[in-house]
């Protein structure tokens, strides 16, 4: 299902080129101010067109409010969002459908919907709805409060120097992956439960919902595997529940213990390569070359940072109102 | 909360030194036949004592029915299994109370419940309702049929040559941490659902269930971070979605795509390691060396390849209930 | 939450005098023809102005499609429709917002929502939001197929010649309320669950779901209350599951046993009455009595039935999935 | 499935003649004193051998805790208690196996579970698993603290004089029903949401979960259906929400408006009547002439308020947690 989260809860909408994305948010506490200035930095974040390897495509992503808003502020009713799709070219897909693209969900989608599905730019599967999940990140920020979630790219292409690294997809004239870090500071100590609904387990579900990321770790990660126990165990040095390092990226036994959340995602270089390629063709019946054509990502990971602060600020927010450490009615 | 799977949904319960754990099992077909036998094996796999590094703890862990089956097959019905608890030392725990163990949920859980928490041996948060799991596993693996669900370790203490892995633990008399993949063959096209429903979503929160996993990646994961497109896009072959490569490990889009479906967990080091730490002690509202008391496991990784065979099974059995592929009335 | 189905699963949205009202629907399968027509007619039946006692208010309302629909057939993403709200003059309600309206949630919503509710018309409380459901409805229908879901008037004002209940209300210059009863054929024996998803436990959680519900019963349902056990016992006389009697309602132990399920619903009078009422006043803290402005209905059970068969056909679509009855892709 | 509630969420299982019955409960606060004496009342209560018209069967119905209590409290983790199935005769039942009971599951689950069923005294059907239910209301009663839940019988047999009721049963050698009404004091103002998760929708959800259910209305109920506005509103007399009349039964809009809560359940008459019935017969392939063996309930209503009560604190428990009014650590 289309859908996320217990209390604060979200479902997705919408198509690549239909006429346009939207989300509805189930559980926000009434009385939250909200306008449209405060989703302009996110959206902005998340579009192309500004940094080097990112599409120049230039949506005008301005959030439309259709309800759970009054006199400026969240009423305690659902709220939806819609973010209409304004530059589209459905023309520069529809001559593909015979070409389900490589890495792209074109083939799955196919059989799963038995060709219902609209093909039209990755269609419902389409990197177009993270808007949504910004959208509601900026809310989840919001709840937040005083917990700050910020998310930074720690390599492209392979490189810790960014820029070497989208040099050698342009150079390639072929497209990179990335990886991208996320932290979380001022979280209290007890968020999650043990086992199923596990911090990382939350996490997780929702970050493989981002587009192209194929790997997740906590703390130290992979890295953990080949430590031995003294050196990964973290001393707890106070009442509190510092702790003298942290590998365990602020988590035990899925649970937050108080120190800083860490954690990293892998980003698949773009399916939409400048290079050619080859897969199967419906029309033919055999495997021949083709090219994509229009403007892609470069680097896909370029946008992943504010999208992945959404998502986990999703999640915190729903464990904070499990807690019951954010209030029904909004009193900060 | 402690459940888990939409039509095949499973709640677990219990504490390490409690009188027994358990599951229940909502959404089992009628008619499955099921016995104390089908258990022994994957039981026995879980198990310490045989292995070089994991505890010589030798529980008798028979799965006693408590509801859902009638004459040798499942009704239809709420399955309940229940696992004694025999081989417990509850006086080896109860004098640690005052010292929260590094890399275990002693700490969060106190904080978490106020200090109602069943304490022995971690209490809810032990690795013991793995066995839970694995019972699990059992059935939805009798479901899934001619799907096949293997694990392996890959890696353990950094080493592939996993005697040489363990006798460094030997060595620096330390725990150690490992890899374990996890591959399925004959998997359809078309489970999972786009964004929050993802294979990936879904695996990975079930994954993360797993105490002492801190990682996971599917297909080529961390690695497709560094990867060019043109190199990580895995060309269709045929109408059926053969693949050339598998980098995607055989989800695309959140989707099976009918390949091979592989992915990989980080498992830590065990937090309870024979050497010497320091940590936090209530009592004396100090930082002090402690030192863990009892046999345990030098790499608990050697316990999970079942255990990871057995979530990704409920995630699969439910997916396919959900693309109706698996009858509420068994009929293999 | 605003959501409700498991496998066929609604959420709704929207104030009475907001920008509009929607729906948006998980689950559909894939390739159901859908097109502005197949929704007038239901529309038109939940339309006040053509009936006498219903009120005057002309809303033109036609559903607009914002995803899920491609060429006229489902996707498999989720549908999400929008219904503007055209014909709302708010001046008509805002000079109560100092009077909670006796039978309306004015008062509850205030309270609940630290009064950031939009109190407008009901806002989201309001009964314009039923459109949605009417819609959820048709395509239910369309789903169940062979099977029919028909809804009448039994009694308006304690009458079972409606004219004469209606003419009551009008005489008396107040509203009157009504019982309106359910009737389904052609379904298959085996629906529901035992104890918490039983039919009529799902039946009622959508029903009372209709505002101005006070009661529901199935079969003989109250008046079984007073009968003898040889009296109530319907006898199967098939090996189908044919009963002779149907006191039953078509349900036994949660379960559809094959025969016609029958259930009713009791609606209040109108709360909106065009006689002088009392209430309290926020601004004078005191006592004092009021009047409603504005057109409403006489009696507000003559636009039940339509969103009555419509919850039974989204709650029966639901099941039906469950007992994979209806397929994924849509194959009828 | 066989679970209900979103933070205060049980699950049951079991079977009438399997070696026992059981509930799970996930989401209860830590700290909760619970002790086997807590439950004696409520389980006296249900039991049947004490009043006229009651089964003489005598099930030493204790509480067996098997997880989630320690040192007398509960610990946060899931609470899990079973209850031994001691005073059984299968032989009374499976000689019936060819002929499903009028007014019993037996037919409808043969057909649902393909046979599969445990069909030994309606197996899960049973009524034997409301003692799990009264299990779950004993603890939700706690929790409510000053809010108290009372049920009482209305009606036995249409007599409002109980004796007389039962006497009409005795002399037709038959059973009969009754009307059992539950009234809540103390509640706030504000619980419950708009549509489907109204207080209504919940509570009649869990009502027909009790076997033999066959109706349920609040406040006036279905004789609102007959009255006039004026008649039916109750006018709001201060700011606190008491209203001058009570005929909404405490909730309006779906939301508790602080009144007390009123609604009543009818009961059907004991299926198992001592009255020779027809039926269809599975190996005659025949309607023919029954008799139930053994002795039953000449009317079960009388066994269910206290069932009525627990299902209502259940529900409440539910929604007071999702209003933050009860604490995640106990501290009444």
């Amino acid at each position: 299902m289309n859908a996320f989260g217990r209390l604060f809860r979200v479902h997705i909408f919408g198509e690549s080129h239909g006429e346009s994305v939207g989300i509805n948010i189930d559980g926000i506490p009434a009385g939250l101010p909200l306008s449209v200035d405060d989703f302009l930095s996110d959206i902005e974040r998340r579009k192309g067109g500004v940094q080097k390897g990112t599409t120049p495509r230039q949506e005008t992503d301005l959030p439309i409010f259709k309800s759970g808003l009054f006199n400026g502020k969240t009423t305690g009713a659902p709220l939806t969002i819609i973010f209409e799709n304004n530059n589209t070219r459905s023309g520069d897909y529809e001559k593909l459908r015979a070409v389900p693209r490589p890495g792209h969900a074109d083939f799955v989608a196919h059989k799963k919907y038995g060709g219902q599905e609209d093909y039209r730019g990755g269609g419902h599967f389409s990197g177009r709805l993270t808007v949504c999940l910004v959208a509601a990140g900026v809310i989840a920020k919001k709840l937040l409060n005083e917990i700050k979630v910020v998310s930074t790219i720690l390599e492209i292409g392979g490189e810790k120097d960014l820029e070497k690294g989208l040099q050698k997809a342009i150079d390639e004239k072929d497209s990179v992956g990335g990886i991208v870090e996320c932290r979380v500071n001022g979280l209290p100590v007890g968020l999650g439960e043990p086992f199923f609904d596990s911090v990382e387990s939350l996490i997780s579900h929702a970050a493989f919902a981002i587009p192209a990321v194929r790997g997740i770790e906590f703390g130290t990660g992979f890295a953990a595997a080949a430590m031995f126990g003294l050196q990964h165990n973290d001393a707890i040095v106070d009442g509190e529940g510092k702790t003298k390092t942290n590998h365990a990226g602020g988590i035990v036994g899925g649970i937050t213990n108080g120190n800083e959340m860490v954690f990293r995602i892998a980003i698949k270089p773009t399916s939409s390569t400048p290079r050619e390629q080859e897969t199967w063709n419906w029309e033919t019946n055999e495997v021949g070359p083709f090219s994509v054509k229009g403007r892609h990502d470069l680097c896909i990971a370029l946008r992943v940072p504010v999208v992945l602060e959404a998502i986990t600020a999703m999640v915190l927010a729903d464990l904070l109102m499990l807690e019951q450490r954010i209030s029904r009615i909004w009193n900060p």
